[in-house]
Parts: structure tokens; C-alpha cells; sequence
């Protein structure tokens, strides 16, 4: 049985919190890297959830347009990646008679720093691709901000009112008056495109490293949503919804407080809650 | 002004439809490739909605690392693509001191058959790589079939029910006797890798094409999602949530009904309604 979910501290809050609390135990969703090769050849790297990776390699072929029959299918397995490795590699071997273009079999979804297939390796990579901003304490959020940062997304988020069907990313100054001041917010189908329209924003607006500044997403938060705001300097970042193992990792070894399920009344904080004041 | 929204013709179905219904406009998040390139070189093709597209081109460029400040970019501009080509090029020319490590900015969200930028040329590309599976009328799905397979969703959906970080997709069996029976299930971080595992798992059993079957995902349906389906030889895509626009446009003309906001009680058609039966 491969692992679905993982087991996380997470500290909850609520209108009535005040003060420390303490973190309570939560399930989590597994985001880990895993490579596809066809007959030893590496064609990528995708972000998944561990469990049935051959199917997951043989659907993306099917989808590639590079099977259409298991007959097509010599054998799938996965390859020993020796000590020390733990991400996943699936070898995909196909009969003579099938034609693979690789030149187009280029799939990058987890489409940055790379070095490997291990999530260890791949965080510590990151990490330091992205170390001149340094570490921080700086800024601190508490529940009323981020509470007023969800309900000023609300209102600038007119697309997804009509259509149901976009992303929204926005960013915030966190003021010392106590006060969460909207700088931009943008729409977008692709989650990690409207994290890059805010941070394009702040880039031209000559603020970055975004020090003084939250970034909220309406969704999910994946790692390379937090990869985005290491890059771009963003010390807190909130979500909506849930958080995937990968990226609580990646936020609590990058000085990033993670904030997830962002609702009225309530929130829960994944890593270095320090930044958050009851 | 760009256009982050467009109109569309939708089939609203309820309990109450009885027969053939008239299409309604309805509004529908746009989806469309960009291409980026740094000092004329392409870096990758991304599906987004069209607006701020040089802030996304900066804020993918900061997110890997590539850029810093305002200072890093010479100019960030649209390209001319001519006559007949519908899709957007952004070039940006970052100054003499900007580093460009070519080979890690292979970003492929966009990751399969692109032939080129414009939305059209991407369809009949994509159309004619998987036209074996030709034209056909079967299978009909009637409401009731569909809230079957929302139900039975719901019902082997473990994980996300515990960590509301998941997405999931199904496979579902339509039967003559009017039943939708459930094939498989996967859940997974990424919405396109949970379509992979059941297309995988069809692979597998010997079920592709998957000529009697319909498709349900958790979540939104983009393009990718109706490319993989199309693949997979399925003819019936349904959705919790709201569909793209490049995503009717290629379920329209692959022969594939698109059902969209499946929830208790309703659903709407954006493509083919002819196998939806009242």
C-alpha cells in the first residue's frame, strides 16, 4: 500500500484562539517527484501522489499518443535507485514495433530546479538557488489580517464569480498599523500562472524581495507554489485550501510560514508558525 | 482589456428536464497557449488565461531563478506573430549580466502536441494524432447515469475526504440497462496524473479504446484533460466543476460531450449534447 497521506503538526486557530497553541496531529496529502523513462531513457519528472506509479507512466504514454494497447507494452518496473534515494523512477520498455518520438516526449510538471528524483535532494536544491534572500523573522500576520487578506480576494475575484473556473493568486503588505493593504491580485486557469502575474507585478514594481508582503492563492498549495514565493522573497503564505506534504517541507526548511484552509473563522498553520500571532 | 472570460453556448439540465433542451450563453474561463522566450529564444509553451502576460513571463523568470530585480530585463514585449496566428509570444530581453542556464528552462505545462502557439493549430494537431479512433455516436448517458457516477465518486474518494488535498478521477461503465458502473478510481496531487492512472489501468485491463465508458474528474476540466480523454478513446467527460474554453473547443470537435458543474440535482453540456439524454 503505497502512502496517500502522511501525518503532519499543524496548529489550528480560531476567532478564540489567543496566545501560543499547541499543534495537534493532521493528515496530509503525499506530493513526491517521480521519473518516467521509456526503455532507460528519462523523459521527465512529474509531482504525484506515490501509488500506482506503472499506470500512472502507461496513461501518460497512452496520452502521449506513444501506446494505444498493452500489447505495446514490453514490461513497466521500477528501477532500484540504490541507498540513499527514495524518489520513484518507472522504466517503461515498449515492443519494436512502436515509434517514439522523444524529441517531443518532454513533460516537465515539476518544471524548475530538478536535480533528481528525491525530495530531499530536490528541496535542498531549491534551497539553494534561492538562499540570497536569507532568513528573516519578519513580517508577522495575525488571524485578523489574514481573515481580512481572504475577504478582499473575495471581492476582486469577479471572474471566477461568473465562470467558476479560474485561480486566483494575490499579494498583501502586512502593515505594522495591523493592517493587510491588497497590492495585486490576478486570474488565471493555471494556479502557478497567477502566482507569477502577482510576482511579474512586483518585480516591476521594484518590490522585490517581497519581505513586507503575504501571498494568498485561492486553491491548493502544491511545492511549486512555494518554491514561487521563495524565489520572490514571500515569507507567509496562505491558502485556501489544503497544503501537499511537499510543500509544508519546503516552506518549514525555507523560513516560510504556511497557512492552509484560509475560511471564515478559522485556519490552520503547517510550518513555522512564529510569524502568526494568535 | 483582455479577455479573461467568453460566451458560450451551455445545456442546463435539472431533474425536472424532460427531452431536448435549448442552449443558454454562459460565461467560460478562457484558456490559450503563450509562448516565452528569452532574447528570442523559446523557453516553453504555457496554457493561461490571456491578461498580464508579460507579468507572468517576469514572475516565471523570477520563479526560476533566472531573474531578481527590475534591473535584470532590457524590455518584456509581445511578439508579432503575422497573419492567421492567434496565440501570444512574449520575449524577454534580460541585460548583459542576466545568466540564462537554457537547459533548466525547459517549462512544458502545455506538455504534449504543441505545434505551435495558436489555440486552432494546437487542436487540429492534437485532433489528427488521435483520429484512429474515428467518429461515433455511442455511449448515451442519461442524468440519472451521471449522479450515479457523482455518487460513487464521493464514495471512494478516502483520501481527500481526510485531507482535502487531492484530486481524483473515475472510470465509469455505461451500461444498456441505464447504469453507470464505477471501473476505477485514483486520486492523486495532480489533477492530469489522477486521469493517467485509470487510462493506465484501462490500458492494462485490455479496455482501450475506451469506447464504452465515461470519464469523471474532480475538479475543473482543461484542455489537457480532454486531450488525455481523447487518447483514451472516451466519449463522455464529466466534471464536478466548470470547464476552459479550450476545453469545449477541443471536446466540440473530437466528438466528445463535455458535462461540466455534475453536482446533486444538475449539470450542464458544453459539447455534443446528443448522447445526453433528459
Amino acid at each position: 500500500m503505497a502512502r496517500e497521506e502522511s501525518r503532519y503538526r499543524v496548529w489550528r486557530h480560531t476567532r478564540e484562539t489567543i496566545g501560543p497553541i499547541e499543534p495537534v496531529a493532521d493528515d496530509i496529502a503525499v506530493e513526491e517527484p517521480m521519473a518516467i523513462r521509456v526503455g532507460g531513457r528519462g523523459i521527465g519528472i512529474t509531482m504525484r501522489t506515490p501509488g500506482h506509479d506503472e499506470e500512472l507512466a502507461l496513461g501518460f504514454l497512452v496520452g502521449e499518443g506513444v501506446i494505444r494497447h498493452a500489447s505495446d507494452v514490453v514490461h513497466v518496473r521500477k528501477c532500484d535507485q540504490g541507498e540513499g534515494v527514495s524518489g520513484e523512477v518507472i522504466d517503461v520498455l515498449v515492443g519494436p514495433g512502436v515509434v517514439v518520438d522523444f524529441t517531443r516526449l518532454t513533460r516537465h510538471v515539476f518544471a524548475s530546479s530538478s536535480c533528481g528524483v528525491c525530495g530531499s535532494a530536490t528541496i535542498e536544491a531549491v534551497r539553494g538557488q534561492f538562499a540570497h534572500f536569507g532568513g528573516t523573522a519578519e513580517p508577522m500576520a495575525s488571524g485578523h489580517m489574514l481573515w481580512q487578506m481572504m475577504e478582499q480576494l473575495r471581492t476582486v475575484q469577479p471572474t471566477f464569480d461568473t465562470t467558476g473556473g479560474l485561480h486566483a493568486a494575490a499579494l498583501f503588505e502586512l502593515g505594522v498599523d495591523g493592517k493587510a493593504k491588497l497590492v495585486v491580485a490576478r486570474e488565471d486557469v493555471g494556479r502557478h500562472n497567477a502566482v507569477d502575474k502577482v510576482v511579474g507585478f512586483g518585480l516591476r514594481a521594484g518590490l522585490l524581495p517581497l519581505s513586507r508582503h503575504a501571498l494568498l492563492v485561492s486553491g491548493r498549495v502544491s511545492f511549486e507554489i512555494v518554491q514561487k514565493a521563495l524565489a520572490a522573497g514571500v515569507r507567509i503564505v496562505a491558502a485556501v485550501s489544503a497544503p501537499t506534504t511537499l510543500a509544508i517541507d519546503l516552506a518549514a526548511e525555507s523560513n516560510i510560514t504556511l497557512v492552509g484552509f484560509l475560511r471564515p473563522g478559522r485556519f490552520n498553520v503547517y510550518a513555522n508558525p512564529q510569524r502568526v500571532r494568535g
